[in-house]
């Protein structure tokens, strides 16, 4: 395994075989050298499988949400991919989630796969490692992947909202729906859950969003976003969940709006692996115009910021006309 | 006011004009063209300021503990700004936060400066505006600045750590030592207040991050972050907070760490707005090389993202050597 080249992992991968699938993720988590490679020999396969983002605060139960997805879309005989993002530590990396702790219910099953995943190497960070995991999942066969983000920061939001369909979390009594607005939460959701909902307060949050959602405005043909109850941990309202995703999915074919969506979702992936190439290129300048002696001027108040970025990028033309 | 120039726009701020003090903020805020020219008016007044982080979940009472510490900081008669970063929404903009509902207390004070802010034109995003800003701050003559960030996802995480010194704000029940270590605040805190420490479970929050601030090695000299307790509604451990934040900064001095981490803020900035730049570029590329074009290709199946992003650097590089 240790030695198997790209087109060999990718081959069992299609095969099925788990530790393939596995071993490609960390290779996009790691920003692997070989990653074009693998993009190119995974093209073929992409841009079927149904994307389904998940986010929300900690608490509101997105863990058990997945669970119970995975259950009722294996019942239907399809098979799922699970990525469970993680903002990891910028400074020492690594998911704190394990994937062993996760979903043991799903262990044994076959038809599917589950990855916790960081971006520590990954120059284009999450907005460029999440797709490329999803086109791994895609070519191992899912026919669904689910994208759990934690947290709702603005960089979790951005993950969520590169799904074909974004479903955002919420329980009672978080303060939540003031928070959905500030993250902007709001804009992104295509389906709320209200999550908890037999417990105290749920009617309210209920209320709080399908209110904020009569405030905004929308044309004729737009998607109003669904709010759905559930109780995820008694397995009620699953169904309605899945309704509601298969209602947008309807809607995203009919309006043409899912071909938009993947494209904008192409286009933020493609520009974050170009913004890392030349980040890097920018890290490697020498000559009096390293970023380090650049910032050293800048912090010692003798060169503003604009002016360093300016010979930063000068330095890059330059070294490419040479 | 509204024609004034850069160079007046300065003069005022410098003279401790609120009105020229928010303008500016207001240009650093919407990536104004003119920023360049503002950054490089500002340069010379700047470096000098301590730029405090303050960050921390929602409910743990970030606003309180700011209200408290600018209040303390007003009575050792030091000239105090703060600056409120809402990750505001990807899709509308526009800070959430109103700077007329926070801290009242501060509004008649011609010593502190209190605004928040988004960065909804901002190419280089929170990375770059922020460190504008707080520059804005120090030429009015601002001897601290607070940073306080709302939430606890990785935009934030990084930009609290911009700060001279990082102050995390937990609360008891919430789960927060176990969301510190998720989000990566566990490195970047430099100072632990445990808010609200009259409540049950603040005992245990306490001994949850004094326990896993002992599983990290530390190297001789380094810096052991310190954990206060305080109840700022009440006033209560805000100079225990005060004399934890001097304690950091005379190590600052003394280690060498702060023009280190001046400079590491001053790379962060100038590698943001450069980043900027080449972004802005890279989405004014045509001739069937645009990112759309390009995009519509990988949605489709024809065309890897890597592949992609090559044919988008490349035809930057062909557009400077042209």
């Amino acid at each position: 395994m240790r030695r198997a080249g790209v087109p060999e992992l990718v081959g069992r991968a299609r095969e099925g075989d788990h530790r393939a699938v596995a071993r490609l993720i960390s290779l996009v988590e790691d920003g692997d050298p070989r990653l074009p490679e693998v993009a190119a020999a995974l093209a073929p396969y992409t841009g079927r499988a149904q994307v389904l983002g998940l986010t929300g605060s900690p608490g509101v139960g997105k863990s058990t949400t997945t669970n119970e997805l995975v259950r009722a879309l294996r019942a239907d005989g399809r098979r799922v991919g699970v990525l469970a993002v993680d903002p990891s530590s910028p400074f020492t990396g690594g998911a704190i989630l394990g994937d062993r702790v996760r979903m043991q219910d799903h262990a044994t099953d076959d038809g599917v796969y589950i990855r916790s995943m960081s971006s520590r190497g990954h120059l284009g960070g999450l907005a460029a490692a999440t797709p490329q995991a999803v086109r791994v999942l895609e070519g191992a066969g899912c026919d669904v992947v689910l994208v759990e983000t934690v947290g709702v920061g603005q960089a979790e939001v951005e993950i969520a909202s590169l799904a074909d369909t974004t479903l955002v979390l919420l329980a009672p009594g978080m303060g939540d729906a003031i928070q959905a607005v500030k993250a902007g939460i709001l804009e992104i959701a295509d389906v709320f859950v209200v999550n908890k909902a037999d417990r105290p307060g749920a009617d309210a949050t209920y209320r709080d969003i399908q209110g904020m959602l009569g405030l905004g405005e929308r044309a004729a043909g737009d998607w109003r976003p669904q709010v759905v109850r559930a109780v995820a941990a008694k397995g009620e309202g699953i169904d309605d969940v899945l309704g509601a995703v298969d209602k947008h999915r309807a809607w995203l074919v009919e309006s043409g709006t899912l071909r938009h969506r993947r494209e904008a979702r192409a286009a933020a992936e493609v520009e974050a692996i170009a913004l890392g190439e030349l980040r890097a290129r920018l890290g490697s300048l020498r000559e009096g115009t390293s970023l380090p002696d650049l910032a050293a001027e800048v912090a010692g108040g003798r060169l503003d910021p604009y002016a360093a970025a300016r010979r930063l990028v000068d330095s890059l033309d330059r070294r490419q006309t040479g």
